[in-house]
């Protein structure tokens, strides 16, 4: 255990083997941290709200945390979980392993996230939002849930396995992205779509399969499916599941 | 008192009753700080530049800074100022009482902010921002001001009573929101416009009236004016005065 | 020399003359920093990881970093860099002189920018963009990368001398934005473009040439090429220079 003697760490926090805490951090009590994880400097570590319940804060063993961030409790992330730094994330977060969030993302909690998951820098998932597998979420992209703010009433956005959502798109309150969608930078998506379809522009429309979309090399194979050629960071047992199916 | 013992608080700061600094958190001289307020870890209050004049810091009472925030000094807020984390004020904002701020915005000082105001997450407010009172400014909305950038001009964004600006939409410099807009998400509004009104798209325009926007449940009641349904978090004096007209 | 006590500064680090380090921030070895050079509160300094080399982080003198900054190694910044606060810079950037860096801004390494470059708050530069000199970006601009994300290609943005892209633009991978072009807020730009024009929309094209657009006063002047009528911040030889020409 390497514990910087600047950081505050609960007597009641529950840290697994070789953790690290770095200097300035602050890790309350409700809070249960795997092994092998790291947590950088001044995060915060178990926030409470008046929206947390009594289940403790969970992150998986082997997690890195950057510095500057700040997660709440009553939330429960699986394994190798990485992120940038200054992310924020919020109450109630049910997420598999391998996630990875980028630098000043604001996940504002209230939703669910799979296996495998990468958010880029600085992207908004609103609260209701449930997200599958294997999903990229590129930066500055928000998940709204409010259809007519402000009220009380929260339609969160699906998005399935595979899905990419490129740079600054909002998806509207209720959109559904089905497997393999790529919603091209700068669109706003609302409704539904169907599999493996580029959807772009504001509103956004259907523009052709992904599959129309060439790799940018010589060869004229397709960029999408995006996993038949992109696998840095993922497990070979991974890989060999997507790519025997 | 509950001052954190690694807090650096200047003796000459003036704390109301009550109030709660937390660790790692540095207040500086000429600040005045409400009784029964929360400020949290790692903030930053009182910061002084150029632009600051020798009028302290005003942050009125039982207001909560949450951790990570920066204000800079000769601003003055009204009672119950509520922000989320990492927010950063700069200097010479004249805000009214319960103005909530969203984790990562960043207003940029030379403003005059009403009563009530809400800031969602990482909203950008221009200097020479005039907005009224009951405003919703949602996620990743920028207010400009330079007509012709870079320059020193500085044409403000006018928001008045009760508008509404949604997700990612760009005000350009001078625009004048008038009372109940509704300004759609993703969109780039500019010049001037008509009070309960939907404006969308970029460049926005005229859509019809707010008040053709239905709730989403199986009333056919208009969603808008927003005041006639939704009430979270303002008192029952404020819901009175708005529905009595 | 003022570190304030609650610091933590290596051993290994190389500060200059005069250099002032505020309050919990941490400067890791393997850094340089010139003389006059003030970094604020909360800031870390020198954070290494599998990308960096075994070159220093070197910041130049009479530079400011403001409070929650994080800077990594092998990157090497000119005189009199500028920045607000919570901006993030990767390794390997390679910058001039008098480079300013706005608030929340997020320079993701692997790039080379100019001198008297100014980016606003809120900006996101991919890696492999390549920045000329008196360039202006402004608030929540991202520069792309990725052709065809996710995938191992990086194509990165060109920028020329004296070009300006205004709020909430995404510049397209591989876009090159020849000398004082402009491009509209809330643009979506890919491709090629012609020196000193307009270009605005999604997907943005032509407009006019920049020099059609007049100052906001009673004058009929234009107000582009902007360094014919703006030179605040700029060195009276930088100014000579651009009228000389």
């Amino acid at each position: 255990m390497k514990i910087h003697p600047t950081a505050i760490v609960s007597p009641d926090a529950k840290l697994g083997e070789n953790v690290t805490i770095g200097a300035f951090s602050i890790i309350n009590d409700n809070v249960e941290i795997g092994h092998g994880t790291i947590i950088e400097s001044h995060c915060e570590i178990g926030v409470k709200n008046h929206l947390c319940d009594s289940s403790p804060l969970i992150i998986g063993e082997h997690s890195h945390i950057r510095s500057h961030s700040i997660f709440y409790s009553s939330s429960k992330f699986g394994a190798q979980l990485v992120t940038g730094h200054r992310v924020t994330v919020r109450e109630k977060v049910q997420a598999g392993t391998n996630l990875q969030i980028g630098t000043l993302s604001d996940i504002q909690g209230h939703c669910s996230i799979g296996d495998y998951v990468r958010f880029h820098s600085n992207v908004h998932i609103g609260q209701k939002s449930v997200i599958a597998n294997y999903v990229w979420i590129f930066p500055y992209v928000v998940l709204t849930n409010d259809p007519h703010p402000p009220s009380d009433i929260h339609i969160g956005v699906t998005v399935k396995d595979f899905a990419v959502i490129a740079t600054m798109s909002v998806i509207l309150p209720g959109t559904i992205i089905e497997q393999g969608v790529l919603v091209g930078a700068h669109s706003s998506l609302k409704g539904t779509t169907i599999p493996d379809a580029v959807y772009a522009g504001n509103p956004a429309k259907f523009i052709f399969e992904t599959k129309r979309i060439k790799l940018s090399d010589d060869t004229e194979e397709s960029a999408y499916p995006w996993r038949e050629h992109f696998h840095r960071g993922y497990p070979q047992e991974v890989i060999d599941e997507w790519l025997s199916k």
